[in-house]
């Protein structure tokens, strides 16, 4: 029976990052995943952008996006070094446009309530705005300038990771993971097979399928349900003139256009609770299209090279579940919803830490699986 | 030094089904196309709808449709006999929505026009035009309906004509082609590493690229230009409640959803001039998007299945070039534009009875390409 000091069920960011962690502090670790090409990393725009996410009942999760997006800068480099490839960080700050006067407002509080937090931002005219991306449609009333919230290429990133892993020797079993629980102790992890992978400790980063793991109890299940984005990639055949994540809310229909180092654009993102399908919906399409245009209108003209469809693990509260479940050696990293790149440094140092000294870091406690009255 | 009596260049919808008529004849046919699987009919939506295209200025165009139209239920028939393929006729007639009270008064004036020509068709008011397809939106003025105008399925009928052909043992050359003429004759094509294909008669059918065959004299190329048509095909989850083509012209901008017998849904067509570039642009299917949901608000709802974008040749005259130009033995066959795989059967029929007897069909006499002042 092949055995490892730590299992984790997830190749996807979290999973990945939380196995680079863990193997660089000397464990044996072994990755188990059907499908690691899948995963909402495929389909997410990589916005490292607390400020602009900025909800007012959410301060915990505002807490822990800067310390993630704090930690980033540090965790590109290293994955760089340790992988060899570049991960597309890039500190390029993002705009949000306001689409009419009831947005200005909104964006007035915004920036009060960052200030409170000493998030750092300004509030921008319409001239402004346009001075700063002048690829904007003209008219927009004015915008809110986030200079702190950046970027990442999620695809690099998770390619990276999985390099940086199998150079740490890092184990990958491509096969659906069933639990092994004995005598309220995890034993380890049946495979495709049969096959029994033994471990203590067994990490569910599983995304937005992490409550359908088979042989956790129920009463244990992360609450965890999938939430369908599309995001569509294009590019101009001249060059953007847009150097930063630009935002908006075009008649109340959100949408984020992010350009990339490499002059392809990606945006996003549509919202459906449609179970686990992952085919792409043709309003979806239309309403990223209608709204993104009537940002950036040069937009018409772009090439369409990709509609990608991601499943975002939600949770009652839109908040991750970070941390050990009542059963000895089942440990939860899943539920990050929109936020899974900009949370995976934080979450991955959470959780390797968790399993070398037992310690929960103070940033990631209020988001243990007891407060959601499951996974206990 | 291989000899074949005819020579095709283009390996499309044109070329196969010429190829396969020559065939039939019993003449031994080679076809040379550097992408045969690449083509206008893989984009196209298969429409066989003379009638909704009917343009006052174009009557020649107009019969040659209808005539092609007449021919099509044998052609399919023989078709699916000799390839062993379903081609997707159905005689599903077409719908005009109006949009406006001004495409009421178009309708009204194309019903009459319709009449003159003894064109079957009604006009619909608006509750006439949902009873018969409930799915269109509601509060459409009126329509006009069309019985005649049915659907092909493009895809099938191309992959049927190459099997038709190979049982009749057409050859197929992997291959751009370069027309050799020597002493006013056409004496065959060369094809890639320099082997010589020799034949007395070819056939240019190359589509959009018809008017760039090397070895072609500058005075006697075809006309033809390259106009990028985009379609989206899209499925509903449950099954649509579409049974006829639906055409509409949503505040100027035209579109069409026709629904296959599988339930899929080809949405269409774009047109933008823009060279040899096939990659899809945003813009247009915004637009295709925006139009379609407009008359049929439940694909919203479809799952988006292909971008697919095509070139069309385009004529100064919108109107094939078909006949033999003014040197021996070299044929045109293409300048279909939207009409293609309706002016199949036709365009097929009269090359292969002109290769034949040296006599031209009266229905395509006015689509010679000396009228153009070119290809002479």
């Amino acid at each position: 029976m092949p055995s490892s000091d730590i299992i984790v069920i997830g190749a996807g960011a979290i999973g990945a990052a939380v196995a680079w962690r863990c193997a660089q502090r000397g464990r044996s670790v072994t990755v188990v995943d059907p499908e690691p090409t899948r995963g909402a990393w495929r389909t997410a725009a990589g916005m490292l952008a607390p400020a602009t996410e900025l909800h007012y009942t959410e301060k915990p999760l505002l807490r822990l996006g800067l310390e993630s997006l704090r930690r980033w800068p540090a965790f590109a480099a290293e994955l760089t070094k340790e992988s060899g490839a570049d991960v597309g960080y890039r500190e390029c700050g993002t705009v949000l446009a306001a689409w009419d006067s009831a947005d200005l407002a909104t964006l007035r509080d915004l920036h009060a309530f960052a200030a409170s937090l000493d998030v750092e931002s300004s509030l921008l005219t319409g001239r402004e705005l346009r001075q700063l991306e002048p690829a904007l449609a003209a008219g927009l009333p004015g915008g809110f300038h986030a200079p702190g919230d950046h970027q990442v290429d999620p695809r690099r990133v998770h390619e990276a990771l999985m390099t940086a892993c199998r150079r740490r020797g890092v184990r990958f079993v491509e096969s659906a993971g069933a639990l092994l629980i004995d005598r309220d102790q995890v034993r380890g992890v049946r495979v495709d097979g049969g096959v029994v992978l033994t471990s203590a400790r067994v990490v569910v980063a599983a995304g937005a399928w992490s409550g359908r793991v088979d042989g956790v109890p129920d009463a244990m299940r992360a609450p965890v349900r999938p939430i369908k984005g599309q995001t569509l990639r294009m590019h101009l055949t001249g060059r953007t003139r847009l150097t930063r994540v630009v935002r908006g809310s075009v008649q109340g229909s959100p949408v984020y256009v992010v350009p990339r180092g490499d002059g392809s654009l990606v945006v996003g993102a549509s919202s459906d609770e449609a179970g686990f399908d992952v085919q792409p919906r043709a309003g979806a399409v239309y309403e990223l299209l209608r709204d993104a245009q009537a940002l950036l209108p040069e937009l018409s003209e772009a090439i369409l090279d990709e509609v990608s469809t991601g499943l975002r693990p939600g949770s009652p509260d839109n908040a991750p579940i970070i941390g050990p479940a009542d059963v000895e050696g089942l440990v939860y990293a899943t539920g990050h919803f929109r936020n899974g790149i900009l949370l995976t440094p934080v979450t991955a140092d959470a959780v390797a830490t968790l399993l070398a000294d037992l310690t929960l870091d103070d940033v990631v406690r209020p988001f243990l699986p007891q407060r959601l009255g499951a996974a206990s």
